[in-house]
């Protein structure tokens, strides 16, 4: 499960091979169970490390968390990357399919974030929130070319990332469509929620519904 | 602000009514501070009551909370309920225009509940998803005469429930659009989604885009 538990017990790492280790533990665990079921001393029993070791780095579990959460967090935005060998047409999908890959792939940790408690701290609240707005911004930098929009647009973006949201984790609680057509509802709806803004808003910048 | 404050305190009230009493206290408690800044003692204060009558009512702080949310809640769902004399396209603006509408009025609530870590309270959440539920079979149902919809239906529709509370909590933090101008982008997403649907899948029953 984790690269390295097989090496013998308490080996001596470097500081920052040890935080890594760490938080790759704490990302495999937050994964398999709710926030609230993990505790320190899971943590320090799975890194086979004492729990005055584990403090020194992560004094409590919510540092260790919102750093899975940051570093998960920074994978989503290279994931998703738009890939500028691509048509934009393309360029959506592949980042589409590249969101909900992520999302099957850390189910779990995806609703634990989305859902509970914990995701609503100050702190992981903001860095939720930051990802939405890279997100944002990168759909009217590279996508739209507009990195200065009119409100409306803005606006329905930011609904638009509700939409992805609240998409995916019904699809995970569901599991009814596969990832392709989710992936298509999801670029659908926001070619056509665009073309409906242009409609409303002729001065937006956007070309309007084909 | 609460009426029947200027009567004299420490009344003896009927249950019902002192319940009521202390319902409608707490929703106006609550829709102006956030959940974790208000204690019992305030609202029995407020109430002018005992802390030990609130207890009779009420044991703990989240019951009362939870019996708010859930009294907003029915009031969310009858505001927004379809006028079966208006056409269908008015329909969706009249019910759209009464959801913002209940917004712009409860946006600390609102906020609140859909931000704050109360709002993931299993009890709580569960009033929260079941009103999104109603919301969404009320679409099926009245507005689009589908109550067994296929699986992309539901979940496009549930998609663009969570953009209206995206969209919503935006425009509650900025209001930089006006009400009509966020109900007519509502209104273009929700139809301009469907439409998409259709095309995505021909079986789904909706009609296409026009």
């Amino acid at each position: 499960m984790f690269p390295g538990m097989g090496a013998p017990p308490r080996t001596r790492l470097p500081t920052d091979e040890r935080r890594a280790q760490l938080l790759a533990l704490g990302r495999s665990i937050f994964n398999e169970r709710a926030y609230d079921e993990v505790s320190i001393d899971d943590i320090a029993a799975a890194a086979k490390i004492s729990k005055g070791l584990l403090y020194h780095y992560f004094p409590k579990k919510k540092q260790i968390y919102v750093e899975v959460v940051r570093a998960a967090a920074d994978e989503l935005i290279e994931t998703t990357a738009p890939v500028a060998a691509l048509p934009p047409d393309q360029r959506l999908a592949h980042g589409l399919d590249a969101y909900l890959e992520f999302v099957d792939r850390n189910a779990r940790a995806y609703v634990t974030l989305m859902r509970s408690g914990v995701g609503t701290d100050e702190e992981v609240a903001s860095v939720v929130e930051g990802t939405r707005m890279a997100l944002l911004q990168r759909i009217l930098v590279d996508g739209l070319g507009m990195p200065k929009a009119r409100p409306l647009v803005r606006l329905a973006l930011r609904g638009w990332i509700g939409l992805v949201e609240a998409v995916s984790l019904d699809w995970i609680d569901h599991r009814e469509l596969d990832r392709a057509a989710v992936r298509a509802l999801l670029a659908a709806s926001l070619v056509s929620t665009l073309g409906a803004v242009a409609a409303l808003d002729p001065d937006s910048g956007l070309p309007g519904p084909p």
